[in-house]
């Protein structure tokens, strides 16, 4: 692996990860991304249930898989064992956090539980990911991203006015819990950095979730109705949202009379301006599937790159509603560097979307791509002060397995 | 102000936002929540504009305001006149960070560039914050959190099957920069205690909007089609979406053969086993609307309650779809303890959500609610070592505005 920048001040710091899916691997990679060493810990046979997530692929790997492992080490050990056990109690008496998103509990019955783990390294940062929270009657149950979206209220708010719930098709709960571990593991570094004692820092998707609903349960909490599923649009301002051109849609927004007028004016729809009941926001507010029905018919009549150019000087909030390979290829997009080339060993032209920030201009470098299952199995294992015929004896019998092995798989 | 528990790594520090709307106030919000000292530096008059997102209000007070800015305080400061800048140089001076979502560049134009920032405080933090990033073509232009969803492409796959495209209804783009902000002043912190030197951070919407899509950018890259809409539904499995009932919507997911057998078995629903291009998830995947259909001919026999209660044994993934109102009175959230009361002098029964993390089995205490409109410009001023008279006159003649000024408005 390449080296890491000096700048990075979590260089040095090693992260086991007892990760699947997405929201454990997610945050795991942040922190490799930000300059960690970070160790996964897999299965045997299969490893994190994402490598299984195929189509889409990518030269046979999963694509889900391929976007939350970058900048890590894949160590396949059966922890369950009592050898294995005892590696993995080496390599947390090792490490500055450990990261899980197991079943609730489940760590803990294979003999890690927090105070055990507290006996091993007094120092460690234990982060340990749930569903729906670590107390209350729901705090054993598994959960997943989108039946969490539905129990949090998020579905019943997403999707067309008419229409049925919708789910939002980002990983904004697996996603957001691994960046909320991330907020976490870092305070728990700078507490640690001035008493030198480790913290449980534990997130859910649940929390999270609650998080991203803050001013509509505030709302709620304040004596307002619960609130609707509005497609595009936007409770406040009328027009908002994604209105159709000939060959596609166009976003635009706007919220008071002068922006109105400016909007008009450039869509050739002056006639709007004084049809009754569309004077003011709050007017168009109270009609507004009649206004954006009329705005409709006139934008309708350009194509998107003609309300583009239209829209371009006006100060009117606008833009174009890019495909996702529109998106890609964008001019904008290319030019802020976000998306860039990784080497990856069986990947030709292998790509990644870096972290969105960058520190003195520039993204932090990366370690390296995805590992294949078990790629690193030998060398943190040699870490730990075992030698060649130690490893060699544990891949015989089965508590590790990598590279030439024939538990491992290939990707 | 309560005091922050010894515990947070923040304590101590002092973060000044000159943040408006969500952005930079969530992201200054989370470090206040945190344990920094937060100074919210605001306009005369109207302040920060969420001030005047009404509705949804609380006792005047818009909900949007309260849902971003508590544990802070507000200074009303003219930083565009001589002594005005000068101050707001002196508190630059006495910061560790400075967060900011300003139009990019109009800091710059008052005075604050990052050279100038450095110049005054080598330790300081600054988080610059853009819409569509630092470089390229679109650097200079204003976004919003919806023009960005349109831009990125999240728009495009947001929504009905058949339907028009939809907005995601929480600010992810916004909270999610703010977000992105905490983490990358937390690395900045880390790099400080380190070198003694500060660090420019700056995230952006379109970067964050990126981030979220990673996977879906990722399987275009990898040669894929771009990625449609599909309603509540998931790309790879099949049943997975909400489904009507007698009452309302019910969230289910069947991803194998065993977990459909029980769901049909749960809904005397067994007919579909045998259905013709129903028999694997593959097949299903392929006939998506047809068994979408004949589910929801099943689950439409019930109400909500009826179907968790045949699910509730089954081990197939559900979820009620609540409503936000729903979520709030939830037993399972009220378990969690994230969603609390915290004083505020003119809101009785003033709740918030809680960051969604504890350490050590506790959320992080409060300081104080969202402060009222230039509540703290005597006590911060003070703490620059002005004195009564001094910050008299600088009321008088409309540098900064408090408690008592006419300037001030009351919320």
């Amino acid at each position: 692996m390449a080296s890491v920048s000096a700048g990075s001040s979590l260089a040095g710091l090693r992260v086991v990860e007892i990760g699947t899916s997405v929201a454990a691997p997610y945050g795991a990679q942040v922190l490799g991304d930000l300059g960690a060493e970070v160790i996964k810990v897999e299965r045997h046979g299969t490893g994190d249930d994402a490598r299984q997530w195929l189509p889409p692929e990518w030269e046979g790997r999963s694509v889900a898989f391929l976007s939350f492992n970058r900048n890590k080490k894949s160590v396949v050990l059966d922890y369950k064992t009592g050898r294995g056990r005892e590696l993995l109690e080496e390599l947390v008496a090792s490490a500055d956090v450990l990261i899980q998103n197991l079943r609730p509990g489940s760590l803990a019955k294979a003999g890690f539980t927090w105070e055990r783990l507290r006996e091993l390294n007094p120092r460690l940062i234990y982060c340990e990911m749930s569903g729906y929270g670590h107390t209350g009657p729901r705090a054993g149950q598994p959960a997943y991203d989108p039946m969490v979206q539905a129990y949090s209220g998020i579905v019943s708010i997403t999707g067309g006015e008419d229409g049925d719930p919708a789910r939002v098709p980002v990983s904004l709960l697996d996603m957001g819990t691994g960046m909320w571990a991330v907020v976490g593991i870092y305070e728990a570094l700078r507490r640690r950095d001035a008493t030198g004692r480790g913290s449980h820092v534990q997130p859910s998707l649940l929390q999270t979730a609650l998080t991203w609903l803050t001013a509509p349960l505030m709302g709620v909490a304040a004596g307002g109705a619960a609130p609707k599923r509005l497609g595009s649009g936007y409770r406040a301002t009328v027009p908002s949202g994604a209105f159709p051109t000939s060959d596609g849609h166009v976003f635009l927004q706007a919220g008071n009379n002068d922006t109105w007028h400016r909007l008009l004016e450039a869509l050739d729809a002056r006639e709007l301006r004084d049809r009754e009941g569309f004077g003011s926001n709050a007017d168009r507010v109270r009609h507004r599937n009649p206004v954006n029905v009329a705005l409709s018919q006139h934008t309708v009549k350009f194509t998107t790159a003609e309300v583009l150019d239209r829209l371009g000087p006006t100060l009117v909030p606008h833009s174009a509603v890019h495909t996702v390979d529109q998106a890609l290829e964008d001019e904008q997009v290319r030019a802020i560097g976000q998306i860039v080339p990784l080497e990856h060993p069986g990947i030709p032209g292998f790509r990644v979307v870096n972290l969105p920030l960058t520190f003195d201009g520039g993204y932090p470098p990366h370690q390296g791509a995805p590992p294949e299952l078990g790629a690193d199995t030998r060398s943190v294992l040699a870490s730990l002060g075992l030698g060649e015929q130690d490893i060699d004896s544990l891949f015989a019998d089965g508590t590790a397995a990598g590279r030439g092995t024939p538990d491992a798989v290939k990707h």
